[in-house]
């Protein structure tokens, strides 16, 4: 294939409006000129987005197949975002719902480094989903936390996972946080493998700082033993995790989180489909595990928008390595084994405040929660 | 004050319902854990956010007012949005709408470098709206570009800015580009000088690259002789140009592109006001210049909602120093006239994909705006 392609899902009056509105965007997210100043030759044949196909899906509904040529994007993720939904998500009616990579963007964005396979290399756990406490709250100091980090990955937690709001806070600045955390963990995983343990415990450190210290930060957490870190794209961009992601020098996994990005998929009339921001776009900016709400908590995704998160996040078919998706946001142990019966084994279970009812018993929560998956 | 303020236009069933939503909000974007679990002490008094005010304000819509400390954002901006609208952003029904800062606030985000004062020195302009065509489309060579950007200058353009798409593609990498550009803009400065002109055109290189380049490209414009530089913040944050604002050794105005921020606001029921995500969180990101769609051109912005972001942007109460509204998206010189009674002197009038039906006579269409705007 010459070009990628975006499917749109476009709310019109009828096959003619549709067909004017995918020529718009067509128009919008590339060379943002009236049609008929668009120069003949390059800019017209290469650069212009081409319109392939406009669908009627329901009634009011048309799905339009919109191809795109690398050279509009170049070699950077910011600028493949402003083609795929850059001026076009200031418009209702349109929401961008899949993409079909061909090998040019396979090449520039390979996507994530581990993946689902790779996690179950770093953690040593074979088979069965992954328990991920989530340590909290913010406010709580480096060695409290630290605390709980060791209590959760001596019980058995597989990955420890630090909330998104411990960010660089004075009550536990960011180095000294991270510092603690990662020798707790790893004291916990030598007690561990002493005991004959084949599984690890990958503490996850949250990047909280400035958008230009992501690098130094997340190489700091590197070096201080970190096992993976957290990150949030709807705060630092998608391509600073990508950036992260394609890194050589950094070898951790990554965990996106989706504080801040609630509104690109909220609405059915505008912004991305939940596949297509959960699924699509976090394995194309190298996310290896992507957190997102699940159904019945705290927020409102449905049964079906959750089932087509965890779809695009582990096809084979997607891009780069599958990844895991992790569900959370007001779970409890009660409600694991339905959880498992709907994302199976290849899911990170995230479980944050109902465990701090534990206090410093906490790790017996985290063993209540491979029962749970186990059971 | 102690804390700063945040309000939330809330959509709920009664007055309980709204108390019960404003109280989660307050937990969720602060330690993100049930309410009887919250420690007591200094994460309950300081940390937790505080519901100060619910009162109703529509058939169904209350207006909140939570407080926060600053404690639980730090000195970093990604944290601040976390607090003001993390995790809340993925609640229907919760929109914010206002800050209202405190010292703390002022003194860690003190906003734009230069402002409506600044950008009358840098361009000489004493009275009157400024012009600004947009240099485009992408696809076109470095040297077109740039030829595009002297016979706007020369023809009077008060800003030459570039379009958002131009990003770091081969047909015009970025680093020539801004190269040749810069050397075009200013060869017709000195030209009009020459001819006894008091005011110069500013010429803003759009940042294109990856994520972790932002300083170093924003840097190499400077170096080149850019005048500013077009930045997206949906794209590379809103600390990325934050960054640039506080960077006492970057001296340019930041005009901040809408590109991929449209989900944040299109909807009634969740997301930002169109004046807090385009007015205060513009000035608190420390953008100079607050691009915007018009109302009445490719997008569907209202003309209250158009009025709204340019109050935010321009008051003397706002955060930092007044700012600049830019309105644009499919505008054209007939429809001036119309902008400036709307918009008045202090906005930059944005005009670009129009300007091209004139090919090489451009500069014809620069007179036509600037008689359009003082007549």
């Amino acid at each position: 294939m010459d070009r990628f392609e975006i499917t749109y899902r476009l709310f019109a009056d009828d096959q003619s409006d549709a067909e004017d509105r995918a020529a718009n965007i067509a128009l919008e997210d590339t060379v943002e000129i009236p049609r008929d100043v668009v120069p003949v030759g390059y800019i017209e044949d290469v650069v212009l987005g081409k319109v392939e196909a406009v669908e009627q899906e329901g009634e009011d509904s048309w799905l339009s197949r919109i191809s795109y040529h690398i050279d509009a994007v170049g070699h950077e993720l910011p600028q493949l975002l402003n083609v795929i939904l850059g001026n076009a998500s200031i418009l209702k009616g349109v929401k961008a719902i899949a993409i079909t990579a061909n090998d040019d963007i396979k090449a520039r964005f390979p996507g994530a480094q581990f993946g689902v396979d790779g996690l179950r290399k770093l953690t040593g756990r074979k088979s069965g989903g992954y328990v991920c406490p989530v340590i909290k709250p913010q406010g709580s100091s480096s060695e409290r936390l630290a605390h709980l980090c060791y209590l959760t990955a001596r019980a058995g937690a597989d990955i420890v996972k630090e909330d998104h709001g411990l960010a660089n806070q004075d009550a536990a600045p960011f180095r000294d946080r991270v510092k603690l955390a990662a020798e707790a963990v790893n004291l916990a995983n030598r007690e561990r493998a002493n005991e004959g343990e084949t599984t690890k415990s990958l503490y996850f450190a949250n990047i909280g700082g400035h958008s230009d210290q992501v690098r130094d930060l997340a190489y700091y957490a590197q070096d201080a033993g970190a096992h993976g870190i957290l990150l949030i794209p709807g705060l630092f961009g998608f391509d600073a995790m990508n950036r992260l992601a394609q890194d050589t020098d950094f070898n951790l996994p990554i965990m996106a989180h989706p504080s801040h990005l609630g509104p690109y998929v909220l609405s059915p009339d505008f912004g991305y489909g939940h596949g297509m921001l959960f699924g699509d776009l976090m394995r194309l900016a190298g996310a290896d595990i992507s957190v997102f709400p699940n159904h019945g908590g705290r927020f409102g995704f449905s049964v079906a928008e959750c089932e087509e998160i965890v779809s695009r996040c582990r096809t084979s078919g997607g891009l780069g390595k599958a990844i895991l998706p992790s569900p959370g946001g007001g779970m409890s142990i009660e409600r694991l084994p339905d959880m498992k019966d709907l994302y199976g084994e290849d899911c990170v279970y995230l479980l944050g405040g109902s465990l701090l009812r534990y206090g410093d018993k906490i790790g017996d929560a985290i063993k209540q929660m491979r029962q749970a998956l186990d059971g």
